[in-house]
C-alpha cells in the first residue's frame, strides 16, 4: 500500500550537538557559584559553549544559570562529571540542578482538539528538523485530525471527552497513555479543561496556548471579546498550566495588528498565525532547557 | 534677553493641502451614498484626492466614510457646497456629516503632570511640522515643566489638584481656560482622574494615554502588575475619555519586547517609548479626521 | 486503499460573498470618476461594500480605485451593468477597468523546487479556508513533495529542469500544462531562473518570494551574504516577475530580528517563518484584487 | 537672567550601580576560560551579577564574554583584581580584556547637522536618566541647535564645514576640541563625510546612525531610492564608522511598514522615528559595553 507517509524524522543529532549537554542551575545566589560550575567543567576538560545566567538581586536573591558545554567523549565522562556537580552545587551550595546531554530529545504528548494550526504547525517544524523533540503520540477528543496526524508517522489517540464536568474517567485514560512515555506535554488549541488532579498526577510540565495577550481576556471566546472592546492588536500567550485557569507562569506572548473592519472570523485567522508562532518558540526553548520556573513566572534565556 | 525660544510653528499650510478639505459622513448604510457625495463634489468641479469608506454590515449596518477633495478657490466654494451636501446627506439620507478646510488647524489644550516625554514628544513633533494642530495651551498640576513648555512659545498655566476628591474647583477653572479656545484635549500622562461632569461641560473630544495594552492593567500602576504577571510584552494604549476609567474607545496601540531582566523602572523605560508613538499616532490621525467614534469603538482610517 | 487525503476544498461561497463582486479602475486621474462609478452602481441598485481610492497626484496623476459592491441577483444584473462601466468608464473617461464576481476563485499555478515551507504553507492555508484560490497544479523539478501535494487533492506534475542555461524544453512542458488552466503563477521558493520569453507567452501575472529583504541581497544566497554583513534583521520580499531578477514591483516584505549568534542555518530556519507569511499575504491580496501594478511598483489596498 | 536651562542630569549613580564593575573579555577560545575569570572574581568576593558569553565555534573559535560583577568597596579592590586579571587574562590565555567601573560614565561628543530629531532624542533621554552617559559636547557644522543643545547646558561648538572636497581644516578644529574630551562619537544625522584620516587620529569609536536598512540604500538620499523602488518597509542602521561609506559593523537596525500613498516626506517622517530609536539603542548597549567588534560585524550582549 502506497500511503503518504511523512518520515519520522528525529531531529537529526549534528556533529555539533552531538557531544554537547545542558545544564541548568537554580537556588539561592551566593558569590562563587559560577566559578564553582567552570572549575568543575574545566577540570573536565569541558568547553563552554554558550552561558546565560541571571540574578534577580543581585545582593541575595535567586540565582539562575544555564550552561551548554562540550567535551569528547561525552557520554563516557558524565557520570564522573554529574558526581561532581552534585557535590559542589547540591551539597555545598544547595542548589539545585539539572544535566542532559543535548542529543536526547524531550519526548512530548500533544493534545488538540479539532482546530489543526497548531497542531500541524509543530508537526511539519519537528518534520523540518526545526524542534529537537520526538513525539511520543498525539492525543485528541475528536477524530478530525488522526489521518493526518499518522501521516506523519506519529499514534494518535482518540480519548473523547465525556459530556459534563466529571472528567475523570478521560484523564485516567490519558494517564494511562502517558505514563513513563512523556517529558512533557503541549495543549495545542485542545478546548478542555484540565484538572488540577490531572496535573499533579502527570507530573511533567504542561504548555498550553490561549488565543490572546493575556492577562487581557482571560477564559473562552477571546477573540469574540477583543472584536467587543475594539482592540487595535490581537495576540497569544503560551504559559504552564496550573490549577489557575490561564493564570500559569507565562513563557511567550505576541501579536498582531488588526483594525475595525477585521470581523471575528477575520480576527481568529490572523491570531491563528500568531498562535502557532509563538507555541513553537515556547515549545523549541522548552526543549532546549531555555526556560526556568520561578514562582507564576519564567527566566526565558531565549535563543 | 536672549532666552531659548522655539518657534511657534503653526503646521505650514503647503500648496498641496491649501485647497483641501475633509468630509465626514456616516449614519445608516443604504445604496447611493458615495454616488450621492460624489456627485455632489463632481458638480463643484472638485477632485477626490482620497476616499476612505467602510460599512460595518453590508446588508444595512452602518456607514463611514471620509473623502479628501481639493478644488481652487475652495473658500468661495464652500458655503454652496456645504448647502448641496446638507439637502443631499443629512436631509435625503438622514447622515451625519462634518465638513473641514485642512489648512483649519485644530486646538488643542495638552493635560500634563510631572512626566515630560508625552507631552515634549508632542510639542517636538508639532515644531517639526509633523502634526496639523495649534497648542493653545499647556494645563498641569505641576509646574515641572513649565519653562520647558515656555520655550516652545505655547501658554503654560499651573492649575494645581487639591488634596481630596473634589476636584471641582480644578475643573472649573480648567473650563475657563478651555472656553471656546480648544477643539479636544490630550492628556498625556495627566494623573487626575477627570470627572463625567467636567466631560459633559467642555464639551470636546478627550485622548488620553494609557500605560498598558488595555484591557490588561486597568487602573494604576500598570508597570507593576505587568512586572508581577511576568508578560513578556509591555504596550501602551489611547484612547478617548469616557466616564468609565480606561473603558473608552481605544483609538490606538502598540507594544515593546520585554523579558525577565528588565525591572519595573525598565518596563517604564520601554514602555515610555511606545507611550509617546501611541499618543502621537492617535493626535496625528484625530487631527486628521481618521478617527470616527461608533459606540465604543472607533473606526480608523490610518494613514 | 485508506490514503490520506485531504479534502480539496474550494473556497467556501459564503452568503456574504455570494451576490458580491470587484470591480478594479486605473487610468489618468480627472475630476468625476468616483461619481460616474458610484452613480453607475447605485442606478443598478448595487451596495459597495468596501471602496479604497487613490490618486499619486492629486492635480493630474494615476487615478486607482478598488470597489466591492453586492446585489441580489448579482449574476443576472453584470452583463448590463459592465456595459454600463464600459460605456462610463472606457469610453468616457479612457480608464481601464476589471470586473469580477468575487465567487470567481482565481486559478493558480504553484512552482516549486525542495524546500516545502512555502508551498505546504499555502496548501494548508488554503485548506483552511483562508485563500480564495482554486490551486490548478503544483508543478515542480524535484518530486519530494508530490505525494504530500497530491494528499490535498491537487495535480502535481514532475518537470526536470535540465542542466546548462537553456530552460526552452522544460518551460515549453510548462505552458502546455498552463495554458488556459490558470489566472497566476505562484512560484514557492522554485529555485530555476525564468525566461523573459516565458514571461511573455505565459500571459499571467506571476509572484515569486525572494528571501531577503529587496533590495539588499539580491540573487542567491541571501542569508549566506546577511551573515557575512551581519545584520540585525532578516527579511523576505514578494514581488510580481519581471525579467530583471529581483527587480520587478514589490508586493509585501516583512522582517524578523536576528543576532551574532545566529548561524546561517538558523538565519534560514528564522527567515522560512518570514518567506512563508509574506508570500502568503501577498497570494490572498493579488487573489481579491487588492494589488495593481503600476510601472516598477504596486499600489496595495491591503486588507 | 532667567533663561531656560535643562538640568545637566548625570546619569544618576544608583545604589544598585555604585559598587558594580563591568569586564569584556575576548580572543581565542580555550578551555577553562570562564572558570579563570570567575576564579579571580570570586577570590576577590566579588558577585557576578550578569553574564554573557559567546564562541562562535566550540571547537577552536573566538571567545567572548561580558561580565558584570559587584563588590562592597569596589574602588578599593580594584587595582589588585585587575592585575589578577592582567596575570590570568592576558598573560595566561592571551586574552584582550577591558575592566570599567559602571559609576564611571563614558564621555561622548555628538556631531549633527541640521536635522534635530537624533540629537534631540539623545539629550532627552540623557536628561531622563535613560543613557550612562555624559555628553562634553556638541558640534555641527550649522548654528541651528546652538541654543536647544546649550539649554540642556551642554557645550555647541559650531565647526563651518568648508565647501569642495578638504575637510582637514575642520577636522583638524574637530580632533582640538575632542583631544582627550571624549570617549566616543556619535553622528546624528551629521551631513559629511569623515575621512580615514580623522578615524585613524581621533581614536576613539564613532557610531553613525544611516537612514535605511543596509545593506539596501547606501550612499545619499536612501528615502527617495525607497520611494523609488517601491518598498514596503523603510529601516535605519546604526553601524560604526569605517572608511567604507556605510560599510562599517552594524550595531542596530530597524524597520516599519510604509505604503504606497506615503510621499518621500512621509518616509522621512516615520524613518525619523526608527532613526531616533535606532540610534538611541546602539548609544545605550554602546555606553554600556554591551557590544564588541569583531571584524566587520558586533557581537551584541543586548539588554
Amino acid at each position: 500500500m502506497t500511503t503518504t507517509q511523512h518520515a519520522r524524522s528525529a531531529q537529526p543529532v549534528t556533529e555539533r550537538t552531538a557531544e554537547q549537554a545542558v545544564l541548568i542551575v537554580h537556588g539561592s545566589d551566593r558569590t562563587g557559584i559560577v566559578a564553582a560550575i567552570s572549575t568543575v567543567l574545566a577540570r573536565h576538560r569541558a568547553n563552554i559553549v554558550s552561558l546565560d545566567q541571571y540574578s534577580d538581586d543581585p545582593r541575595g536573591g535567586a540565582f539562575f544559570q544555564r550552561t551548554v558545554f562540550s567535551r569528547p567523549d561525552l557520554k563516557a565522562a558524565l557520570p564522573q562529571l554529574e558526581k561532581d556537580l552534585q557535590e559542589q552545587l547540591a551539597t555545598g551550595f544547595g542548589l539545585t540542578y539539572a544535566l542532559r546531554e543535548v542529543a536526547t530529545a524531550k519526548r512530548v504528548a500533544i493534545f488538540a482538539s479539532k482546530a489543526d494550526h497548531c497542531l500541524l504547525d509543530l508537526l511539519w517544524r519537528h518534520q523540518r528538523g526545526e524542534l529537537p523533540i520526538t513525539v511520543s503520540m498525539v492525543i485528541s477528543n475528536h477524530t478530525d485530525t488522526a489521518d493526518e496526524v499518522r501521516s506523519f508517522g506519529i499514534p494518535f489517540f482518540h480519548v473523547p471527552s465525556p459530556a459534563g464536568p466529571d472528567k475523570s474517567a478521560a484523564e485516567a485514560e490519558h494517564l494511562k497513555l502517558l505514563a513513563g512515555n512523556v517529558d512533557f506535554i503541549v495543549l495545542a488549541r485542545y478546548m478542555q479543561i484540565i484538572s488540577g488532579d490531572f496535573i499533579d498526577r502527570v507530573g511533567v510540565p504542561i504548555i498550553n496556548i490561549h488565543h490572546s495577550f493575556l492577562p487581557a481576556f482571560i477564559g473562552a471566546g477571546p477573540y469574540a471579546k477583543a472584536k467587543q472592546r475594539g482592540v487595535k492588536l490581537v495576540g497569544a500567550t503560551a504559559h504552564y498550566v496550573t490549577e489557575d485557569l490561564d493564570e500559569g507562569p507565562i513563557i511567550e506572548q505576541d501579536v498582531v495588528r488588526v483594525n475595525h473592519a477585521d470581523t471575528v472570523a477575520e480576527l481568529q485567522r490572523r491570531g491563528a498565525d500568531v498562535e502557532r508562532d509563538v507555541l513553537s518558540r515556547a515549545v523549541l526553548w522548552h526543549s532546549q532547557d531555555r526556560v526556568i520556573r520561578h514562582g507564576n513566572q519564567t527566566i526565558v534565556f531565549a535563543s
